[in-house]
């Protein structure tokens, strides 16, 4: 092999690839009429072999991670026709994919406001060891009124939800590292079960909660599972800084993503922490069809009148009055003209390149403009594309992906999306291991980080 | 069929049969030796391949369900020799074994007093609609130290407790009854996803627990899971005979068992109850092998040398001087007939029972005299016979079994006992249905219990 060739795969070899993760909320999808399509199985919000399925088809397309999202328990849908927007039980859910998947990771929201503690670490770190090393815990603090109400309680100021999250990470991460790496001899011979100076309370009392411990659960082959984190306010970056390898994110565009990934590694930074050590993921939307057309009608179905009714809000973020009477016609050359973006709403200037591009009112609402991600509406090379520019421009490490009809739309997006990116080298080909650390690239972890 | 031939189909029919429980606990087995035994995995503790297969083993067997005790978090043992006492997680382990077995209840305690009760709601919930209805919780107050230092606190006073655990339970049940038997329609057609006015927000606001709900999960095919409780104490009885449809008891005499049977019973009809809602179920310790001798042998191999230091607590039951040099003796004329009852000690009659027949002291402990349940050492016709006799003296409604050695002993249970009793006719020939409430004889329950 003469010196290019060389060259080449070494470069190729040490070409940066990007995380994909699947967004698996109520087990639909992520538009309102996916529980009614063709298809669909009505019940699927209940039914653990669908949540299986789901997350076997990410893993047949080496996605690194599925995120389950929760309240716990508040519906943010009209029940009277929409589906709840969170997973029945987040943990359940894990487990039963854990016994079912082989190398994806299993990562699921559980709050640092409502929930004691130990229970949090028990349930993480023995979903870690169920699954061999593939647990993530995107740790959250609790912002909804409705979700303190299944409490009894009220959303604690912001002060006292990150001091509590502060003093709860500690303590979990303490925890989980409680049974120290080599504790457990369990050697049938001798009879020793395991090696008690390794295996310590940690007597953490804080302002918030506190735990004599140990936990009596030995480590994975991950050592213990990974933190997520997911919010954009001071507070979240000063929190996920230092203890998060992975940020849920959402952003609009791509300067708006490279601030807050900026924002992240520059918290992580100041905890003294490498800032590769945190992996900002921004959030994509995906209805993926082999042309525009056809994507854009299937949107339709899906959205049904609800789709029209967001006229006025379109409205708004063009400046412009758009008549009802003519959803099925484009802008005409005055409105387009006259069009002013709206301030407060960083999806504008999207609206409005689909709007210039002649799409009817109709098919402009049809391409997710006012979704609450980016939104790909087409074939699978276009959001192949969208993907290579963000993170070509340090907008993001990665992606978690939410199809609008999880039935048919992982596969969608495992057959026409991830072979172009696998081709243009920016995804891997296959799982580097078993562990999710091994697959996100996080060093193994045991005990609590010592520079905190 | 002539009159008598009716006659006795019919007694048959009406006969009374006995329910069966496994107490799965850190998965090796009861006996502390049980990780060590050949053919013993000595990672069984976290193994979850280990736990499905034993649920498998008894539904085989036909047991009504198994039961997980749990601390959380206590470790009862000395882990340099011993396993922890507990499950790594009792709702982990249940969701895996919901996925992987189709008639067996699903029965875990969860602690009134260290869990927020929507956590613990949305879990049981979830886990009943996810094994088609088979999910029992054990709703216990914690009462060890150690468990309560997990949660940085101390345990609560008596009161206390049992306050917190009535206001917990009603909630719990309230939030389980908040999405009626028929709210979910889930019409693709129609688009009607629920009915609005039937799932209701519960607005519970006790001196303990609040909540104001709902809770979005849809009712499993047995309505909502079973209440079971453990306890002894006044403050048990009122709980349970307000709440459970099960109680798993603990009792060393046929007379001791008779009395809290009673005792609950008397306090459901106190609630306005009918008592045969509510079942109190007897532990048992078994060894089932061909012959007493064999049985006594694998029990000194499993025990080790602990069996000897036992010696000394023989000696206070039976209340003589017992040489530890003449452990492989049986106990002479004199020191029987000089023998006087430990009268703390309810288990030394049998002690005295089993010395007079001979054995010597070493298979005196091999017995099991000291054990925290009756046992079994033995042929199944001797657990067989134990079962019935009490079943038949109204000293229990059934039994909940702890196998030696789990890797082999519930084999040997439901290979050598089952049968006996199946003949006997005292224990079902085949599941009633597929729901937990059908196999124990409850009836299904949606909402809460209207005389509460
Ligand atoms: C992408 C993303 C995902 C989130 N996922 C969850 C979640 O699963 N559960 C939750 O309670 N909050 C979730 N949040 C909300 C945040 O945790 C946080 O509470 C919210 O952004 C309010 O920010 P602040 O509390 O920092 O002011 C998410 C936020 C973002 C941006
Ligand atoms: C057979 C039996 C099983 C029990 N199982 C548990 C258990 O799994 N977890 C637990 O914390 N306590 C368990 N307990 C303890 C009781 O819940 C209760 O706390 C204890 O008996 C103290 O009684 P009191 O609190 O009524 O005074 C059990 C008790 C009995 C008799």
């Amino acid at each position: 092999m003469n010196y290019s060739e060389e060259k080449k795969e070494q470069l190729n070899a040490d070409k940066k690839q990007m995380l994909i993760g699947l967004h698996l909320g109520n087990g639909y999808g992520s538009q309102q009429g996916a529980w009614r399509m063709p298809g669909v199985d009505p019940k699927s919000y209940t039914s653990f072999d669908a949540r299986v399925k789901q997350a076997q088809a990410a893993e047949r397309g080496k996605f690194q991670f599925i995120f389950l999202p929760d309240g716990p328990g508040a519906v943010l849908a009209d029940i009277a026709t929409e589906a709840p927007a969170f997973n029945l039980d987040v943990m359940l859910t894990l487990a039963a994919v854990a016994r079912e998947t082989q190398y994806i990771g299993l990562v699921a929201t559980g709050s640092t406001t409502f929930n004691e503690p130990f229970n949090l670490a028990r349930q993480f770190k023995a979903l870690d060891v169920m699954s061999h090393g593939r647990a993530g815990w995107n740790a959250i603090t609790s912002s909804g009124e409705d979700v303190a109400a299944n409490y009894g309680k009220r959303i604690p100021s912001s002060e006292d939800r990150y001091g509590r999250a502060h003093e709860v990470i500690q303590l979990i991460q303490s925890l989980w590292g409680s049974w120290g790496k080599d504790a457990w001899i369990h050697n049938q011979e001798t009879g020793e079960f395991a090696n008690r100076n390794e295996i310590l309370p940690i007597n953490l009392q804080g302002k918030y909660v506190g735990s004599r411990g140990p936990l009596y659960i030995p480590p994975s082959e991950q050592g213990q599972p990974i933190i997520f984190h997911a919010g954009g306010s001071p507070n979240a970056y000063e929190l996920a800084g230092r203890f998060a390898n992975v940020v849920i994110g959402a952003a609009f565009t791509i300067e708006d993503a490279k601030a807050q990934r900026n924002a992240f590694r520059e918290s992580a930074k100041s905890h003294g922490r490498n800032p590769d050590e945190i992996k900002y993921i921004a959030g994509l939307m995906t209805t993926i069809v082999k042309d525009r057309r056809t994507a854009l009608d299937r949107r339709i179905q899906l959205a049904g009148d609800s789709l029209v009714q967001r006229l006025g809000y379109l409205q708004q973020m063009l400046g412009i009055p758009l008549n009802p009477s003519k959803v099925d016609e484009p802008l005409t050359k005055a409105q387009l003209d006259t069009a002013r973006l709206s301030r407060y709403d960083p999806r504008s200037a999207n609206a409005l390149k689909i709007a210039q591009e002649g799409w009817s009112l109709r098919d402009i609402l049809a391409h997710g403009v006012i979704d609450y991600h980016p939104v790909i509406v087409g074939p699978g090379v276009e959001a192949a594309d969208h993907m290579q520019a963000w993170f070509e421009a340090g907008a993001a490490d990665g992606f978690w992906i939410s199809p609008d009809v999880n039935s048919d739309g992982i596969d969608a997006f495992v057959d026409e999306v991830v072979p172009i990116l696998q081709e243009r080298g920016i995804f891997h080909q296959d799982y580097e291991g078993r562990t999710l650390r091994e697959n996100i690239g996080a060093p193994e972890q045991y005990g609590i980080d010592p520079r905190v």
